[in-house]
């Protein structure tokens, strides 16, 4: 290798370089099932398997305390890595966070933190079973190891989609995309006033999303009370087309999206027209949804359909790629983002 | 609660804001066995317990890219989630790393990272099975979740020691903390010069205990080959000082630890000597050690003997406390350090 070559990541992005850290490494364990690239890693522990995450947020990346209240912080950790159990059809169990911590942060401030960590743990019925910490230079950075467990048969991977299948949706897009939008707009009007009154009015739906996801616990719960095992599944964190992405890459399939069938809420359509930008971009590429993707045989369709879930396209042959239909038939074809 | 009270993290310590934290949890789960609290989680898999750590690196934390090179970060990066399975006398199997990457990181950089993480993984037969990234703002940060397993009957924690054991102790202490400090040296030494040549020679085994750490895991295969199964045991990544504190408040015992006895290397002593500091407090409380510290019941002391670790002491009733005692007969008591 050439010692003064610099490749940037930018140039790569981030879920090649994911793919090309991966590459090289052989399982010499007979307990490991699945290797990186879904959710969550997989363990064989004999009648069923556990299901593993882990997930790093960071300050001034993932979030922004001028507006993040702690609490609020310590249940979306939490959410956060119950997410990906849930995106294998697993049953959340345990969690485990690492906090560095600058000196900024006071022991009451912790406790904050904490407090939001154990309502969620509380209301998701997981335990906290690892409590590290340790000093950090710049703010705060959260480390979230999530653990669940799912019946064998019963697991779903991203890489089971069949060939018309139907693409299936919980909850609506884009709204925490655009709640950060509006929370960012007010701290920009609120700098440096005495006495601030950010302007929130009619938009409490919207900051809920991005200050209060939930993880979609009660839709694994449903589709297990129908009987519905999904054939494929992941859970939207970077916004639908990088997912939706994912997903076709995984199961080598192709996909078709009815834009019109994007389930997009009232408040962030207004706040799209607000802003002057397109809710669709926020639905397509927004992130912290924390919904599932999910897919289905066709012969699902009414069930779905009585749980409320959107169906929001099928799954096509791999060579007609991923594809969102505009309702005047055009085809657009769905493009990652990820970081850079 | 007093909105605007601030206590400094720093008048708890590290140890107090780690119970505080840890405290008001209740288990919800059959499967949590272990709650927070010890060097990893441990969680029922049926006819074994599977063992969960998280660790946090932080870059100027943690290491320093200065004189850290990228390849031995990743390779301890293993180690330091290894050890904590080692410590619960569990075997490591599996384990993720998430990576949040500034753009002064390059796609080589991480691949030299990786070769790293996939030489450890190599040396101790563990897969890698995640490897999620994200953006950060300042530096690299590392997450680490290591997973292992035991046998139920031959897990080990911080609270079996019983009075009268033996105190046991693998390799030697202080060495990486001088190490560090020689690296820092060298740094202040070269800063600025064009063709920079630090000063190492005659301090390769205190350079290798800090930028290439082992875990035991020769150790715990010892141990089991001559069946023995300790009553206590926890990895030394904080110095032995705070490390014999959590195991005697685990275990509600004393302790009785004699300096003449602490293994300590003749390159600890002289780079100690050289910088003018005190190898005792360099082995005591200067960390990154990644040894073993472990109590047997007093019938073993032959068996450990002949495998070649160090008795340093032994268990006493709780009532009298961790001492270190001097060769003329005074005892000091162990203070833990920790970070603040």
């Amino acid at each position: 290798m050439d010692k003064n070559k610099r490749t940037e990541i930018s140039s790569l992005g981030e879920f090649k370089l994911i793919d090309r850290i991966c590459a090289p490494f052989q399982s010499e364990q007979k307990s490991t099932v699945k290797e990186a690239g879904d959710d969550a890693a997989v363990i064989d522990a004999g009648d069923r398997y556990i299901l593993l995450s882990n997930d790093l947020m960071l300050e001034g990346v993932n979030f922004d305390l001028t507006y993040f209240p702690l609490q609020h912080l310590g249940y979306k950790a939490v959410v956060v890595g119950i997410s990906d159990i849930l995106a294998m059809n697993g049953t959340p169990r345990q969690i485990l966070i690492a906090l560095g911590i600058s000196s900024r942060f006071s022991v009451e401030m912790i406790d904050l933190f904490y407090e939001g960590v154990r309502a969620a743990c509380q209301d998701y019925h997981v335990d906290l079973v690892g409590g590290d910490t340790s000093a950090s230079v710049n703010g705060l950075t959260l480390s979230i190891t999530a653990t669940g467990d799912v019946e064998k048969d019963k697991i779903v991977y991203r890489s089971g989609a069949n060939t018309n299948d139907l693409v299936c949706l919980s909850g609506d897009l884009g709204a925490a995309y655009m709640g950060i939008h509006l929370l960012e707009r007010e701290k920009r009007a609120c700098n440096g006033q005495p006495n601030p009154h950010p302007k929130f009015e009619g938009y409490e739906y919207i900051l809920r999303r991005q200050l209060k996801p939930e993880a979609r616990m009660d839709i694994i719960e449903h589709l297990a009370q129908n009987g519905i095992v999904p054939t494929s599944m992941i859970d939207i964190s970077d916004g639908l087309a990088s997912e939706a992405l994912h997903l076709c890459k995984a199961s080598d399939k192709g996909m078709r999206i009815y834009l019109n069938r994007l389930p997009i809420a009232k408040q962030t359509y207004a706040m799209a027209e607000e802003l002057h930008s397109d809710p669709v971009v926020a639905a397509l590429n927004g992130g912290d949804d924390y919904e599932l993707l999910f897919t289905v045989p066709l012969s699902k369709q009414a069930e779905i359909s009585a749980m409320g879930i959107d169906i929001i396209g099928h799954i096509t042959a791999p060579d007609t790629g991923a594809k969102l239909i505009t309702p005047d038939g055009q085809e657009i074809a769905l493009r990652a983002q990820g970081w850079k």
